[in-house]
């Protein structure tokens, strides 16, 4: 194989590139945790493609039944027609995921992506109550066309709409403020008649914001917000695209807070595969859609029924999820302990299962340490407003071995980082 | 292998299900122009997945370069990480189709759907121009999400969106009035300083529309248009979602007119194997994207960079081109002799390449067309505000033999529609 | 009395002010159709406060109603409190204008302008059809307030909103275009379900245009306006605001026509003193108003009340009527002269009733017409998208000699300046 | 003179009108403080025509000042046109009012009324800063137009829109929340880049709401506020439409706050005798307007500028200040005894200046106090997002005997009113 070189991306690519700058070299293998590129150098992914990959890289009994598949010349693209990889997965969902759950949602195929599912749950709850206005929350990230924009806190990102964005009022997440409730105000406004909020269609919420800055709601608080939404007949859409899929131990991030949400929007692991892939999970009796009223050429991805329906398997006893809590204590520990040994960062661990990561209060430090690590074969992302939270993200199948070698490498990096004379 | 049951669908997935209800059969094989049910029916294949298979199912070559891919561990998911597979298909699609075309455009990956693609060339336009209004045309359909449904013309899917669609002005399309040239109307908005018509960031325009009722601009019309836009400084964008990759029998549908769009959105077909997968082609001087301002987890679907690196090959020469324009001339010829000698139908025929249809003056009778020639063993859908368009979009690789024995089944489809008695 | 310096509203008055520009002098005493400044020169006063001074200035029987009722403590401000002056104004109105007539409109006073009377209107509508979507007409001027301007053609006054104007789409108004019968274009819109043009609550349009240009819809083209509405269940408002009360002949400018609107706006000539004053006009099954959902606090204007009700004795019988129909006659023959005379203007006379201008094809000629005319001590304005028409609008009571003088000057102004090199 | 039958109002006035109903007389005349309707009944005028008559009705130099104008045939209406009226009231507003309290305001004729000196000021932040959003505040009023019911927090009053309201946020007033200074939340959303609220262009705020319930913003609030807006560069406009000219003791609301507003918004008691009048202030290096970007007919209503000229003499010594500031304390005095001997209320005396109320713990409350009082000759209004509010607005020109006399039959209709067993 010829070696690519990295200026076909900075020559063609657009400019919009972005983890191509954080992590600059050409990867072309990747298996479990490892990622391996052109050069043969082997990196510890900490990063999950952003949650895309909580079973890690090409999971061997996935990747079996999607060569099967393939081979066979089985359905790939199919738009929302019924195939047999379709009515697998739907069966599997429902026995493996919904029915031990207690739930009874209708499952829909909004198109492939997070931001498809969050569309698709915007629109239903406007249509099922007539209302239009949308309550998200400060740092929530729901994706980038412009449907889901509007309920992005982001800055930056909320600038390159190009238009302005409405119909959503942002409300203060869990903790946003030190000196209140936040609920408190969101009640207050909600029962004021003169409070310039019109009742919402819904509120849409990550029960841990990813891109956000790994902010964690507590159970008390979503229990609450559940409970203030039934009050005013509001819909509760939980946005599980990032924290969904094991991410925070359980299958849904929701359930440790025992709620039941209106509508869930699941994207990301759900293939297992790292494959396009989403869906909406509604409660049957919202589910008002004429057909085709909301629709998208891939939300019949075969490939990835296929993925999923294996993954799946993972959920069918509880041993990844006592795992997952298990690797969780060992990071937070690990994190609590870099925290303390390196006062210099001003950090604060942040997170809940796999989802985690340590807010620095010298923000510019976040980045370094994610440079530092990628230097030392380790890659990890950040996040929060200002960048300022540096992001684990494993696989949650990860090898307890390889866990703690990346914990090791962040600790490293912290080290040198905050050892090393700031210039600027 | 057990049947899958229907009752699984009608159970347990939202009744936002369409195309399972035209066609209702569980279908699990495909290959080339054929499909195959759990009952080991056979099936015509005139639908192509919407446009996004029109390589048909399953092409061997591209088959091929995918198991291998997944046999040897290629990354899958990267998100806008460098990979081989990225730069392979970045360099064989400058060079197998912007050089030999004289293009130098930059490539973004948006997300890997068409309505991403969409909502990324409105952001940009937006941001590079300033304003905020955009042009649609009417009955064009770019997309399901708010910005991309803002720009959509149907009645229905517009009424989904729960909120006023707001940022846009619709301006007829080709041959939308009979009495005018439809762009006198839009020049005349455009030079009249209260016409209440904003100067636009751009104009969105698909050549020939698909969803719309295979309605096609004529290359006097499209010429015009470009020239407008450059004569009011208002960018171009040309959707070629659907009619592109060969559908209209050059690789973009534009290139018959010889226009010179600022920006074109590609998806659907692009893959060449039915995997979620999109691009937006940018003028270099746009790209003014800051990193990562619009992004999207599936935007380095790698199973795509594969598939569409080797569907690219067919382009290497002209005997693709060639032959969808044989193809194309049997099918004009043979639609227009149906809509001579069943006139009943009131028809019209309509389209360019192999995107075809007939339009039914009787708008129930299309409906009608298309129930019986899936029980005769062809799937073709409908398209138009009414659906009274039934619509030919067979694989552009399509065997000489299969196209006839299709044409066969239509005929015979409206023979039998036009002589039933008219019930309702 | 001290000379007012002008330098006083350089100093301190807004950069946005803008008649003071076009006639710099202190004006300080009016009586019919003269205005005399503070050095005690007479002006000719074809202006008419844009069209609120139909009867010219300080009529003197309105007048005396005016000083009698401020001498007695008449009640002055009383915001829609019931009052004596209110309700002798309520009854004049329904005894001389809408019972004679064959009208039955419920009166809203929505507040003293043009905007709130306009903005009442497209509330109400948007109310009782449920719909959010307003059609108005290219030119078409309806107020500076947001919802107001968003119906509001003038690209200039729209740029000043700072916000995107929605809600609203523009159709072409009567001869928009040369080629075709515009209601040909808005009629395809509204039935063709792939349009982009939702069904609208309104249709909101002057039968005459003022500031667009002095544009008139002909007879045919307001009754299909009419039957269009029925047909499509869409209210039909006309903004009477400049073209009300006379200015066109008759009291409504829409007699003429035939039609019945289903609202009604007036404001301007409305007090026939030049005080702030507007109603609304509603169609009885329409008022579907809240107590108080709409307010304002001066919508009880008593001074207004007192000089209506004294302005309507002009409508009990034909004589203002057949009188302004004579000066009307004189007024367009003349300009047809001037047109004919004076090529170089490439004149258009447009117009109807004492609402009249010529369009000039070489637009900057407008505007130094109405300058020479006032350096020859005649008051008149331009109009039109480029301020290419000027616009001749003398009170509707104004002496024959009065007219023909003003005539004269316009006469001489045009000679003037179709004779002097065009320098620029 | 024929009475005037009540029925006059209910067959053809609007079911808009609000007041009538509450006050169910017909009102003939009135002279400073009192009212007097057709039946010679007496009323104690303690609304003031919602603050649109803070120097009573029919002040004698203001009547006579107006008589002599119209008399002498003086310019009734010019739009913007320079007059001898406008020049005066110019001088002397800026000699009376702005230049001994160091301002420099540039002044803007806007129209009229209220809302539309707060769609001019809403208008030039947005053109000036090129942002979008306002921030406005729970409770607050600013007018019924779309752009100032965009910052209106009123529910009722936000529905009669018809459409969404956006391109502002609502934070909380001063004491919004009893736990929290809500300055603190507001300062949250501007510093945080996840906030979701976006920079807005401005701020808009009342220093005491009147509709909203008498809530008094404190010194430090609004001078926090005045900083906060500094530090981000945003604009503050306060809307001193209602509790200006006079009605909390200083001229402008804002001086004991010691502020500098960017904008200010005036109306109401401007012209002093009740009629329509308007005028925005401007920071001078703000005033970048281009001519006739905002207008309207009725920006230039000489006989207010006559009115308003005499009414600005009671401002060139400080007698009627002290005198407000005398009466003030009486009413606040005696509101607080009522509230504490009539403990059934649950009353809380709220209020600046004359510009008070008690709002009722027992909602219903209110408006019984106000029916009450109207049965004993004093005429009230309630306020508040519940109507749970009676509000106090004598004339600030009051004889100190009849406030006393209206105290006492509030206290009486309280009374009567704790007195009578509830029923419903």
């Amino acid at each position: 194989m010829n070696k690519t070189d990295m200026k076909v991306f900075e020559k063609h690519e657009s400019e919009v590139r972005s983890y191509c700058r954080s992590f600059p070299t050409v990867f072309n293998e990747a298996k479990g945790s490892k990622m391996w590129d052109e050069d043969g150098n082997e990196y510890l992914d900490f990063f999950s493609g952003a949650g895309a990959l909580n079973y890690g890289h090409n999971d061997p009994k996935m990747k079996e039944a999607l060569i099967d598949y393939i081979t066979n010349d089985g359905i790939t693209h199919s738009l929302d027609k019924a195939t047999t990889a379709k009515g697998q997965f739907i069966e599997q969902f429902n026995e493996v995921i919904l029915k031990p759950r207690g739930f009874d949602y209708k499952i829909m195929f909004p198109g492939p992506t997070g931001t498809n599912t969050v569309e698709s749950a915007l629109k239903l709850a406007r249509k099922v109550t007539g209302r239009t206005d949308v309550i998200s929350f400060t740092n929530g990230f729901h994706g980038m066309t412009i449907g889901s924009l509007s309920v992005t806190g982001n800055a930056a990102k909320r600038r390159g709409a190009g238009v302005p964005l409405n119909h959503s009022v942002t409300m203060p997440y869990d903790r946003f403020m030190d000196s209140a409730d936040t609920l408190d105000y969101l009640e207050r406004f909600l029962e004021n008649g003169g409070s310039g909020v019109d009742l919402p269609a819904a509120m849409i919420v990550e029960t841990v914001q990813g891109e956000g800055g790994i902010n964690v709601a507590s159970k008390e608080w979503l229990q609450r917000l559940e409970s203030i939404c039934k009050r005013w007949d509001i819909l509760l859409i939980i946005d599980d695209v990032q924290a969904g899929v094991g991410r925070t131990g359980s299958f849904f991030s929701f359930e440790e807070a025992g709620i039941t949400p209106d509508i869930v929007c699941m994207s990301k692991s759900l293939s297992g595969y790292g494959v396009p892939f989403a869906i909406t999970l509604l409660r049957p009796d919202l589910d008002i859609w004429a057909p085709g009223e909301h629709n998208g050429t891939f939300r019949g991805n075969n490939h990835a029924f296929i993925t999923a329906t294996a993954a799946l398997d993972y959920w069918k006893d509880d041993k990844l999820e006592k795992s997952v809590k298990h690797k969780a204590e060992i990071t937070h520990e690990y994190l609590q302990k870099i925290v303390e040994n390196y006062s210099e960062l001003k950090g604060e661990v942040r997170g809940r299962g796999l989802m985690v990561g340590i807010a620095c209060g010298e923000k510019e430090l976040a980045e370094k340490v994610a440079e530092k690590a990628f230097e030392l074969g380790l890659i990890m992302e950040t996040a929060g407003p200002d960048d300022e939270v540096f992001k684990l993200f494993p696989a949650i199948t990860i090898e307890e071995a390889d866990l703690k070698k990346g914990l090791e490498i962040i600790e490293e990096s912290v080290k040198s980082v905050v050892k090393e004379p700031v210039l600027s």
